[in-house]
């Protein structure tokens, strides 16, 4: 097996645990975007696998559902070597009665190192690493939370813009209930952007000034000499809880067009979390188009998982140990 | 791990997707039943791996559920040390509304290298291979082709019969609404044999003829000195849609029993693409008699897909050059 | 890789299948936990792998979900290097009319080396096991056996109180519904311990003095100077079926909880199957009190499975004549 090259950032990574973009400065974040970086190729070689994390266990506890992001911390974790275990828990024993804490004291007592989870709650990655040795990494947290998708987002923004600080990012839809957008939130504004929101007043919740974060009147506005564009997803169950009037009307008043993003830089990027409601939140002449960065967002996700299984295990000085102890 | 013994055949094997057995030469088609060959082995040894694909990853994208076909794949997959990863998508975004070919994007941003496909709608392994870089293997689409079921026919009666040149195959029961039928059609006359077919009226589609294969008047006349009867399977809902008037009448007028098989070689061999419906389209002692070759169909199930893996990613050509990647 | 202390025990241990703590003298048993004991070690290291059973596949077939069981199976395979497969019943080919002795000789003809089978119905991995060569390892057979359910519980009582012969066991609760009860009579009277049982008349089968078990007329007088408390779990259905008044009742009259246990030893401990139904069958306060060993039960089990699935494949012996094939 090919050996990785090891990021040469001097930064010192010390989070064992990965519960959403708060807890990271600006520093920790550039040094995972390094990381990430350098395992970005190893996915392009003949022989995608490293033995960076050979012999570890991580498991991939989703109590809810999500294909796109569990195939890509899969796919992480085995090309670094380690071995995977998906518990879905629809089918598990919390439906028997047990405790979220006893589901996941059990899991413990398997001896795995890193746990990634999904929940339906915010805050249940920070309660399970409470009662647990593993590392905990939050594959998406309720409305909280989900930082690798922010960190996709980051690696994204910089792998066509050089770098973040300085740039405008606007963020566009149905704020209220994205945890893509609270994690995008933090992460562009600690790396020094200028982040802008804008979307249907039910959307948009109070308080955002707080986040350093500039919400706008419409999306015209938000989307003014922007160097990047974020479509959040719409859920289509948002039209019958009456929060939008219908989908045609989000379409024409929010959606993401060519004629919308003539208001933006003449190189602005357009990404979205996905899976892309076509002709909804966003056109399809704009997600096939040049601007859209769509796809480089999936790859980067790989990347980015790959990068925190690698960290949260203490990455380089993690694997020297075992290097030792071997 | 120990080394593969490579198949000496000198053809070259150009094709990067499986659609069906339309596309294959009779040449192709031995170099892969060859190379099946020289891989059956490996399922025999203590250790069965050998490393011909690490470090490649096999996705299998199945859009109907078939534990079977899919763990077969799996299982050729892990033989080669290829990382697998199962989708279901019962669970995946394409329920959230996302298009096929969106989703298969999405996959092909993840660098899979052999994307392995099942769907119900015909054509779909086609259409997705024009959207990604991954090889595309067809694991059955719709009513068209299942090419690996047939190659493991092919296979099965290379391995009692030597050779398939000359040989008279009888195809019976619902050939309308099967995928191995056409394969089957296409894969045997193109290897040389005579192909007969018969069945219930309502399960015979017209045109048959341009396909080389002879459509009898009943299941007798198809069997008479046959040296291969494949009994198809007939889905249990056939009965409700009255496309058959009973099992118990279709079983009586053709269903493969002791007595049908006076009419064949003495030494026919008896197939089924599995799951047998006992005392349905095949009586219990023909499926468990010395004639049935059944289980050998799905040990070779496996070889077959290791070659059909091995064979879309460069064969001894891709194993060279990774070698010297390396 | 690391090599594995391979357990100095000079009993040749000879089952090819593990069905049932019936099948296993006493000095079976206590190799297979000498050989666990060896195993536990591996699940502390940072590289949780040895390469004992590489290139084996092993095959979880289970036609009753079990996400705890399967899981602890699976990792214990993968800590062994072995391929892992999961077919689950559900989504099986049996679902389409084909019968089980059909589903296990089609999986045998994939060349599997080990079948680990969860079943609703007693014998079911007997009778599989008459239908193919690959190793049969019980993950549960109706209310019949648990075998290494019960071979973990023997190793954290071995690890608690070093000896088994001389100890006294209460087991409590639904002993009539219990796969977990029965492998344990067996288990523990075959070690030499005193087996005493009780619960609601219901849940009490009669004849258990066959097992060498003594019937206890209240959960107080089986607890008397025990060593072991093990609770078993309720199912909540229980209640509906009119087989236990209601929960609370049966938490009062025969629920573990801290007065129960005044008559037990001063250091008996309290073991579980898991999952835990706090406040009905065991009080929370004992579930997380010291004398709690259910986590190293978990534990446990993890190195119990890789004992099994190591010692049907042939033990040392197994991988020394592999190592000389090689």
């Amino acid at each position: 097996m090919n050996d990785i090259a090891v990021p040469t950032t001097k930064h010192h990574f010390s989070h064992h645990h990965i519960f959403g973009i708060e807890q990271l400065s600006a520093l920790d974040i550039q040094h995972i975007l390094n990381t990430a970086k350098s395992f970005r190729e190893i996915s392009t070689r003949p022989i995608k696998k490293v033995p960076a994390l050979r012999g570890k266990t991580v498991v991939n506890l989703f109590f809810e559902p999500s294909t796109r992001t569990r195939t890509s911390f899969e796919i992480a974790a085995k090309r670094m070597s380690a071995d995977t275990f998906n518990i879905n828990i629809s089918t598990s024993s919390t439906t028997k009665g047990e405790t979220l804490i006893d589901t996941v004291r059990n899991i413990q007592a398997m001896a795995p190192d890193i746990l990634v989870v999904r929940h339906s709650c915010a805050g249940v990655p920070q309660l399970l690493a409470r009662h647990i040795q593993a590392s905990v990494v939050n594959a998406g947290d309720g409305a909280h939370e989900h930082p690798s998708q922010a960190l996709l987002d980051m690696l994204t923004v910089q792998e066509h813009k050089g770098e973040i600080a300085g740039l405008k990012v606007a963020i566009l839809g149905d704020i209220s209930h994205s945890r893509v957008a609270l994690s995008n939130f933090l992460g562009f504004t600690k790396m020094g952007a200028e982040v802008r929101v804008a979307g249907p007043n039910t959307f948009l919740p109070p308080g955002l000034e707080q986040f350093g974060v500039i919400t706008c009147s419409g999306v015209k506005e938000a989307v003014q000499d922007a160097d990047v564009v974020i479509a959040l997803r719409i859920q289509m169950e948002r039209e019958k809880d009456s929060l939008i009037p219908s989908l045609r009307e989000y379409s024409r008043f929010y959606g993401v067009n060519e004629t919308l993003l003539q208001g933006a830089k003449p190189d602005a990027i357009v990404m979205h979390p996905g899976p892309v409601n076509r002709g909804v939140e966003l056109a399809s002449t704009v997600a096939d188009g040049d601007r859209s960065v769509i796809l480089d967002q999936v790859s980067n996700g790989v990347a980015i998982r790959m990068a925190l299984l690698y960290l949260v295990q203490g990455g380089d000085k993690g694997i020297k140990e075992q290097g030792e102890k071997r």
